[in-house]
């Protein structure tokens, strides 16, 4: 089979039943154009955000659709404008596959944030109104100013969940000026939270770990975690911890998350931001410690052109790899289902080695 | 009457319907310490922080009190540690009389935020259990730290209500660096609001007033701002007005405010800073505006040992006068009924020409 002569297959969801239920398909991708690339992907990471996407937990998904936004593999086809890839490159897609490319925040490299919005790499719609679709598949069509080389020395596995997970912490890390002499919070020790330990510590910030339980309490001391705090088990923990932090970065997203003692960590002047998109409003959310204690709780989305790059070189120079745990294609139903579950350490990255349209 | 010969007299606040029911009379103020000075208060401004004491708005107030945070006077006894204030001098005194002085933020002169707390001017209690009593009185017994010479030419009944009102917006201003080529919004014209378009235009700033309807428009473009935004009036003024702004100062408190719409006219990375304690939480809060849009939401309260005499030193250099309406000391009672009902152009000054405990 020659490198052009391939087929759109994946794994599409139907309905908002589609946790287990995909199904092996092929689909239309988007429609070509010379600024587009084509992937053969050999690795996708299961991000918590395809699973809000196939129950339509954001809101009715536009169905069918085929997630995954944590894409690594190989260029097969490079558009005739696109000049930074070619084919055979190694690549990485993350969450956000189109932007305007011409409004203040695109010119200054700060694409989640363009004037006119995304196109997200699933479930979002190009300017012909073809659909974008998603990495559990064999093949991704993608503008290629959202794919981004991925240097040497980075295993792939370790790698796809760093284009969504990994970047969506590493930005606000940077955005709190994580770095020597700072401690950092990270809420939340899954997919999005190992990476936040790993990147503040590689950062030269001391980052604290804060869980429901002790149970990760071992791993995330070796991911560099200085300190762990346990919400559920730790008595007074915000009082015992008070204004200890220098920013939070949050990756839990439950209405019901104790907020408010969140922020009591933070020393006055901080901020918590906040990544993870919960589905539904916070119910009783009070200003009132926000005021007295000069704390802030702010949000941040993903990551930009200039931050993915920033975020692959630094992994490679200080050799971080995630913790991850890898499952052939054919079985996305089924990791799909664990991933809600809350089985994965600390991320699933799907392996696709066939790309024959087959499983 | 010798200056010295004096006793404390005051409207004396007795349950939560004190509204418009307080009675003129004497009470015992603090212990007296070699640290403080007694202040002969000329004038006294109506904060909202006041109605919301006087009515238990934010949890039982420890009756009696005598409310009152916004205190211009003169020294007539000074503590024998007193170094920078003398018998005579024209001092103000805001919502804090106490704190440790000597944790890391109160050694960083951030007071508001003294790791042991603060002591409020009224409702607080001393180390030795005595009570703050506030300046609904003919005299004031503080802490000199918290006590700030008025710089000549600024007049008593405009200075007052900086005192509290003022620096509570100052602060965030200057923490939002509000300068030249900033547009900096200020929700609700109000008693705070007001001196947020003061002296963000002071600062360089072009400040931006919100409010429910046009009503204050005339005013708010006199006190400087560029642009004005009706909520209530304007269609669609939150879309029409999106990303126009590099920071906000909000000075309303209800929990119904549209507080996500606010948030939508913040420019990505930027902050909007409450200043009004609630007297409840808000219904229903999304986060989703904030990580979508990377802005945040936070809080500042009142102002520091440091911000206030930095913002009288600015009010006297640039000419800044607030835009008062005085009333006698003794018609107290009907000017907080004024107050509560939103009639205060732009804050109401109590002037005390008597102190002798008769009104």
């Amino acid at each position: 089979m020659s490198s052009t002569d391939y087929k759109f297959f994946g794994w599409v969801a139907k309905d908002k039943n589609a946790i287990g239920n995909m199904t092996w398909e092929e689909y239309t991708p988007k429609t070509w154009t010379e600024n587009d690339v084509d992937i053969e992907i050999s690795h996708c990471g299961i991000c918590a955000s395809d699973l809000h996407t196939l129950r339509s937990g954001w809101g009715a998904t536009d169905y069918p659709t085929v997630v995954g936004h944590e894409i690594v593999g190989k260029v097969v086809k490079a558009g005739k404008n696109v000049k930074h890839l070619q084919v055979g490159d190694r690549v990485g897609v993350g969450a956000q596959s189109g932007s305007c490319l011409e409004c203040k925040y695109c010119k200054e490299q700060r694409e989640p944030y363009c004037d006119k919005g995304q196109v997200g790499t699933y479930n979002g719609r190009w300017e012909d109104n073809s659909k974008s679709f998603g990495g559990y598949a064999d093949y991704a069509r993608v503008p290629a100013h959202f794919a981004f080389k991925i240097p040497d020395g980075l295993a792939s596995e370790s790698v796809a969940p760093m284009m969504c997970g990994g970047v969506t912490v590493y930005s606000p890390l940077k955005q709190l000026e994580a770095g020597p002499g700072k401690k950092i919070g990270v809420v939340g020790i899954g997919g999005l939270g190992h990476f936040g330990l790993l990147f503040a510590k590689a950062l030269g910030a001391d980052p604290v770990a804060i869980s429901h339980s002790h149970g990760k309490e071992a791993d995330a001391k070796k991911m560099g975690a200085v300190h762990f705090i346990s919400t559920g088990e730790d008595k007074d923990w915000d009082t015992k911890n008070r204004r200890t932090l220098d920013g939070i970065v949050c990756t839990v997203n439950n209405a019901d998350m104790p907020i408010a003692k969140y922020a009591k960590l933070l020393k006055p002047g901080c901020k918590m931001i906040m990544v993870g998109l919960p589905e539904s409003a916070l119910e009783n959310f009070s200003l009132t410690p926000l005021i007295l204690n000069n704390v802030f709780i702010g949000g941040s989305a993903i990551g930009s052109s200039k931050e993915i790059p920033e975020m692959l070189e630094m992994a490679a120079k200080m050799n971080i790899r995630g913790w991850v745990q890898t499952r052939p294609m054919k079985d996305a139903n089924q990791a799909a289902i664990d991933m809600e579950d809350g089985k994965a350490r600390f991320r699933y990255v799907l392996v696709n080695e066939k790309h024959s349209g087959k499983l």
